[in-house]
């Protein structure tokens, strides 16, 4: 039986820790029947948060979702700790009880918790934690399937690599093109459905799991479009995004970068060098295994008006030689037209 | 009551695959009483493996060992797979009612054994699990404590750059220096008797674990010599060389190189690039973060006889123009003094 998701807020929605939810509504390709959210139940989702994009109905419970024809409550808000609450334990269970599964990305495995699992073993129902990485990663094994893949890389963290990146996977489909976006981190893996958490694997096998991806998306379309994670400069993540760069072996990469952005945001001090200095750095530290070139820069404009944006994007494409622009403002054809 | 090592190696201490139990005795400051191993019993440590240097009995049993006043038993070989064997298993038991500690980096967690976690907790001593990560590790806060720190790093795995670590703190130690090796891997941590395997925890933890370590060797002394993981041309573990390199934030690195090595071991076709280009790439990388020369070469000669090794060793220092010597062959004291 197909997913049809009701995604669980907890009341909380209209605020950005719903990014999941949001994600999941703008970008994923599940059929969702409702949110479920007793503060703004009534109301349609893209009213509430136009970047949603779907009308779908916001009711006010379990029950409500449940007599939708929902057969999946997907947890969409990312709480602060990522740990569960005796109230959405509650909704929880009343789902499961209603024969729903159960999808989430907290650090509280669902699984792992006695209560939950019970519930959920009487009711015949799975709990879907998206943060479990597979238990028998390992390194890469050297072959690499012959798929053409582009790879998000960015100047930060939080920029907005993964939304560039399902901008230009529905930019590759909405041409006729068969493609597939990889997620590697837990809001992706919520969207598409599948993927693993990189930045969740033992430090030995990230490349061994980016490599994992590549062999599973090769399953699903010639075109892949693997998230990035992180930045080469920074100074707590940068081990990730590079075992990430070398496990997923990309034909092209992406550089998305936040308009104005001199430092990295949790490092301050830390210095963002000029993008041409980070298109030769990718391209290096790429080459150290395979070569690749980036390819195009996604620019992050949140915040300018157009016409400032369409500026920042001009002085990217001058500054680079290379095509620029905010796929997720203006659309991804452009930059789908660099990569592919 | 300070540690009293005898090395179990299973009958194993001549194989290559004891490298714990030869470098504990090479290298280890901790009293070392005897080694276990009934095939090797009756001759002296030294006159089996002539590079452990120190002229140890080894005898047959664990009771042998206890005679001599042992209060630890090390697990010094490492089996294939890292599981413990039943033969082992006995000889642990025995050494636990005997009232030994046991230490151990083996893939099996010691204390999550129940019979020998529960043998333990009667006979009121500890399991030590060198491979365990820390619970609480994070990302780096941001702060480095004023030290001075000089990193290991290669061109490959497994080429030596802990024994160049320690060769180099040996010979700091011999010039009256305050200094301190600080292990990143489960051998190094069996020499030294503390560090964190960073290759074992959650990617995004990495560079924590770096920081980390930096924090507790400041603890120590002012001078940390901090052992390398990988290489940021390996496919699989370059991920955790960078974040290595970026939480410890070094003052210098030794570049460390098989004399003769032209691709990584463990995928033939992924080039090792010329030493200069190899300096060019830590320098570069580390200065993502935080800027740090390459300030000598360390040079593995083993398989060459001494003209053909020191032929290596002056070819190396002509093409990079940087001091360069085999420190495991010819002691730590040139590279030293390009460091410190």
């Amino acid at each position: 039986m197909a997913d049809r998701l009701a995604l669980f807020t907890g009341g909380g929605f209209a605020d950005s820790h719903a990014k999941t939810a949001h994600g999941i509504l703008r970008y994923g390709p599940r059929e969702v029947v409702c949110v479920v959210d007793a503060i703004q139940a009534g109301r349609a989702a893209s009213d509430v948060i136009p970047y949603a994009r779907r009308p779908v109905p916001i009711v006010a419970g379990v029950a409500d979702a449940r007599a939708l024809g929902a057969n999946v409550l997907v947890i969409g808000v990312a709480p602060f700790g990522g740990a569960l609450t005796d109230e959405w334990r509650a909704a929880l269970l009343e789902a499961i009880a209603a024969g729903m599964d159960v999808e989430a990305g907290l650090h509280t495995v669902l699984a792992e918790d006695p209560e939950l699992s019970q519930a959920a073993a009487r009711a015949g129902v799975r709990l879907r934690d998206l943060r479990a990485a597979p238990p028998d990663l390992s390194v890469p094994t050297g072959d690499r399937p012959d798929v053409r893949v582009v790879h998000t890389v960015g100047s930060d963290c939080a920029i907005g690599k993964m939304s560039v990146t399902l901008e230009l996977d529905a930019a590759a489909r909405a041409r006729g093109l068969e493609s597939a976006f990889v997620a590697t981190g837990q809001t992706g893996i919520a969207i598409t459905g599948w993927g693993i958490a990189v930045d969740h694997v033992i430090s030995d096998f990230v490349a061994g799991a980016a490599a994992r991806l590549i062999e599973e998306g090769a399953g699903r379309a010639p075109l892949l479009f693997l998230e990035g994670q992180g930045a080469l400069g920074h100074p707590a993540y940068s081990g990730v995004t590079l075992g990430l760069l070398h496990g997923g072996q990309p034909d092209a990469m992406v550089l998305c970068h936040r308009a104005g952005s001199t430092e990295i945001d949790d490092y301050p001090g830390t210095p963002i060098p000029p993008l041409p200095e980070l298109v030769a750095t990718y391209e290096r530290a790429a080459g150290w295994v395979r070569p690749a070139r980036v390819a195009a820069i996604a620019l992050n404009t949140r915040g300018l008006d157009d016409d400032a944006a369409r500026a920042a994007i001009a002085a990217a494409a001058e500054e680079t030689g290379l095509p620029a622009d905010d796929p997720v403002r203006f659309g991804g054809e452009t930059l789908l037209a660099a990569v592919v």
